[in-house]
């Protein structure tokens, strides 16, 4: 018997940035949510944001949000690291589970979570929000549709001023798992769902090519990726985080057509001066999905409270995961890595 | 001494579409603001309203909300030919009011209402929610900032699907006083905003245009009009109900520059076909001003609980509504109408 | 009997700047002309283009080119005050003519040059070269196959940067008959081209907006006209010499969806810097329409060699020059005047 | 001593549709060159082609061509796999070249091609035309002038429309060397040209992915390559032959920027109706790079006639030829293959 709830109780875990951003968003974009306690190993900080939010209660461990009897479902957006591990916990726990991206940083714990998850028969949504921007939406529709027939070949790009908004901090992409997990692989996702198929091979590269000071961060600021379908179909993927301007579009060629995501443009707002025709970039990630990461949970919250599975499962995360291992595996190697099948 | 609130208590009074809208954007999208009662001629739709929004009361009538004690300010989303009188009762009753544009259908109803407010020392902003805009925004503090200048000359643009959407609904133009008060007041408000100066003299043209249905709906679907500034400086307006996709756009030129507002795209999303290159129209007024609407709330409660004086006062609403007219004089005289100062 | 030719032998008559570009277009892009002869009041700009483009003759005075029996057509690009006479003169020489616009600087010697044409039988084809830019060719085809249903309403946008590439010699501009008379005259031959109609009425306004610099060289920078057609359908153009870039644009909209003509971009190459998204802008009317100088030359000749009338004839000069007087004569009364038909 | 003349005689090798293109192109629009001869193995089609265009000699071969003692430079249009050939012959007979893309099918061939023109002390420039393309010459010079820094990663896009236009025809691919060869190739060029470096390494794979017709014809339609260049630096690619309309695109990411140059609208001319927002595609190559054929045809002539070295020579066509190979043998081994520095 299904069992509809008008409103789910939620537990934030981990509220540093991005954390915090989803907080807000319960509170005051996504329907039939309540956020009841957030959880920090930082306990100052998540009683700042229980504080700032109104949420009736903050805890300084995620263990001990996940005792609470009231909470019906978790966001995890704690480090990397981390994300396999709680969400074995909270499967555990019996929890339903928004993760963000990456479900893990290795392969075998991103099946561990993703068996916890099947085990305990809770549900699971990775944050690949890019699925739930409005223009992706009615690209994916578009596709359904067969306004460009069968997608043969798909160009992801993937540019992200992250050096010139973050400068030092940068370093921040080794830490979070390098460019392929951190960058590519929403490209990587977004190669599945729009090609309606299984990566098999992928040969990648990367670099560091910025200025001095990236160089000096020890990190990599640049990939390219070539990727081939289990049926021949073929993708080119590639990511900088050396540019002015937040840059994420991507292509696909069809049997009939082909079909393009994504503008250059911030704002329909045109100077023409002396110096050219001039027209604003996009910020960052925030400027171009912040209503997609308000659509993702609610589409969480909306498929829990009407007690249906949301899309974008572990299996997802575990499956992009893969992809963006394998090109790590391929840059360091050289040569080209086979994806074995799920 | 200024008294500054932590929470502004609303009453909307008028809860058909746009009332709706406006009410469900204070429950949901605007900080600092409680939606504490609507109130509906139609005592049901006031009931349902109140009910689905979680408001603690409902009234069949404006005057008994302009008595409810606990309401700081009122929301009016009346017919255009009862802003004036509710704007003065409002007044009367202490309220502060954000009420929907024109301010009034008569040039003296509009400065009998900006009298009551300025004589009841409430506050007072008129929904011309393009200034709320973010690309309008940008492009006003493109100007303060000399991108394109002194503006020189302005271009407005104001074309709607009203006639595909709602087909014989169409007559509502009509009845909301035409289409120079219902359409281009906006078009009129922006002329005064961007080029910081009064239009004293307008001549316009007004046609029914459409198809034989729209004729026999006996309104106007067509406008054009020439402005003149009060120091010599020009501007063109067009308007059409007649399009299939809303198109808002507006042009300046400037001693250093032009400057655009507005595209015609609704989302960056392509598909090249054997058809040519397609890209989706935006399809009305919410899917371009859905932020605005909820911005230029925003803006008012956000001067109430700060204890500020909101932008695009009763003022604006009064001069924006003497252009509308003497456009309307002006096409049915086939004369050059000039505008008197204020 | 028909009579067709393999070559049309062609006398250019003033040979200043757009002189030398038709002679030029003449000797190296169009088909089946012969550039026999030029003649300039300045005998030796005359020698001296001859000898650069292999003109066999040259002369120093127009009459003597008209009596060159070996001619068989001019290319009248003389000043604006002599075109009138310029064309009596070559239609009574027997020649076929094709003229720089306008066509005359006063209706009546418009009337008068087109009554010699028809008396002695000659054919003549007026400059207006927008009519023969590829997008404007497609968007004239597109309306014939009904793409955006009947015309209803038209807005011309005429920008050129005039004061910034000729700066002083601005003043050219009202030598050459003003801003009505040498800019937005193209506007309003599109606008009769492309609404298919005729204009009725006319108001406009003129002014001088620009830097000081502008003021000085006592010459209108900025025009505003607002059109009516016979039957009640309606345009608005405006016109500013004082743009950076040149920015012609024209947009229609009709019964079945809209249509516009024109782009800002000169070439699709953009830079993404700090400093926002850059294009460049289109330098001059050569860069615009350059092309459609070569075609409306070809389309001349080929008429001529087929033995047949070409497009944009005497009268439609005549009709665009009657629109510009008005539009004068609105700006200099504050009145609207009314065009009878020809 | 430099021997600079005032006009260059010109014999056309091979007048099929591109010979003939070229051909008509020096009769027409190029300056300061004569045609003086045709030859092609068809003495019908080279016979009616120098009528046609009043070329006063035609030639039933190539050898005939090259004796003829009035000819300075030769414009070699044959089947690729005669241009190694056809270049050693004429550069024995002391003729300046202009051949068409590939210089030759293996990469032995085209070093032996080059050398031949070095030892033979003759000018030779390959038919690279997009680099004469205005927007192209545009990129480059952003690029010299800084506008975005150092180049770091380049993007190539090559679309062709030969299926929808060619059908059947498409197996022509295969016979002129297959997708790399024949389509990416002029990629591979811009490659090297842009980021001013060679490819060291490419890994590539091609597929069969149109309809069951292409599958039919044996011939690849779609390629995507990863290159990497000897510092480092990355470039991905990919072309289609099964798109409905021409397009090719080029993106740059640099140290300061980003550059793009191409666009997807042929023409400006936009129709809005209830399908959409409407654009024309660019229907094929000529449509995009029409200008461009002329350009490097004058360029190649204008270096001649001023006693200079054309740009784009042997070397850059054996460099494109290689990188093109590399990439079949990559496709074919499954393996990234490294390049040889030349």
């Amino acid at each position: 018997m299904p069992k509809t709830k008008s409103q789910i109780s939620i537990g934030v875990i981990g509220v540093g940035q991005m954390g915090r951003i989803h907080a807000e968003h319960i509170v005051r974009r996504v329907h039939q949510a309540r956020l009841v306690a957030v959880a920090d190993v930082d306990a100052k900080r998540a009683q700042a944001v229980a504080e700032a939010l109104g949420a009736p209660r903050w805890y300084g461990s995620p263990e001990e949000l996940l005792q609470d009897k009231t909470i019906d479902a978790v966001v995890i957006v704690t480090s990397t690291d981390t994300h396999a591990d709680m969400i074995v916990a909270a499967a555990k726990a019996g929890k339903d589970i928004f993760c963000e991206k990456p479900i893990a940083d290795t392969v075998p714990d991103g099946r561990r979570a993703q068996a916890a998850v099947e085990r305990a028969g809770v549900r699971c949504q990775i944050g690949f929000m890019r699925r739930f921007d409005p223009a992706y939406v009615t690209a994916r529709k578009q596709l359904d549709d067969g306004a460009i027939g069968r997608p043969l070949m798909i160009r992801l790009c993937g540019r992200d001023p992250t050096f010139y908004r973050r400068g030092k901090g940068t370093a921040f992409v080794k830490t979070s798992g390098g460019i392929f997990l951190d960058m590519c692989i929403h490209d990587f996702d977004l190669a599945r769902w729009l090609m309606g198929a299984e990566v098999s091979q992928v040969f990648a590269k990367v670099a560091t090519l910025g200025p001095p000071e990236v160089h000096q961060l020890d990190t990599q600021d640049s990939a390219v990726a070539l990727l081939t379908y289990s049926d021949g179909r073929l993708g080119v993927a590639e990511s900088s985080l050396l540019v002015p301007w937040y840059d994420i579009r991507t292509e696909l060629v069809g049997t009939k057509g082909t079909l393009q995501v994504g503008a250059l443009e911030y704002q329909p707002v045109t100077v023409m001066s002396a110096a050219g025709i001039i027209e604003p970039g996009i910020p960052w990630f925030m400027e171009r999905f912040g209503e997609a990461y308000v659509a993702e949970l609610q589409h969480f919250i909306s498929a829990l409270a009407s007690d249906q599975v949301p899309a974008v499962n572990a299996g997802d995360g575990v499956a992009a995961l893969a992809i963006s291992l394998a090109a790590l595996q391929s840059a360091e190697t050289g040569q080209p890595v086979n994806l074995v099948a799920a």
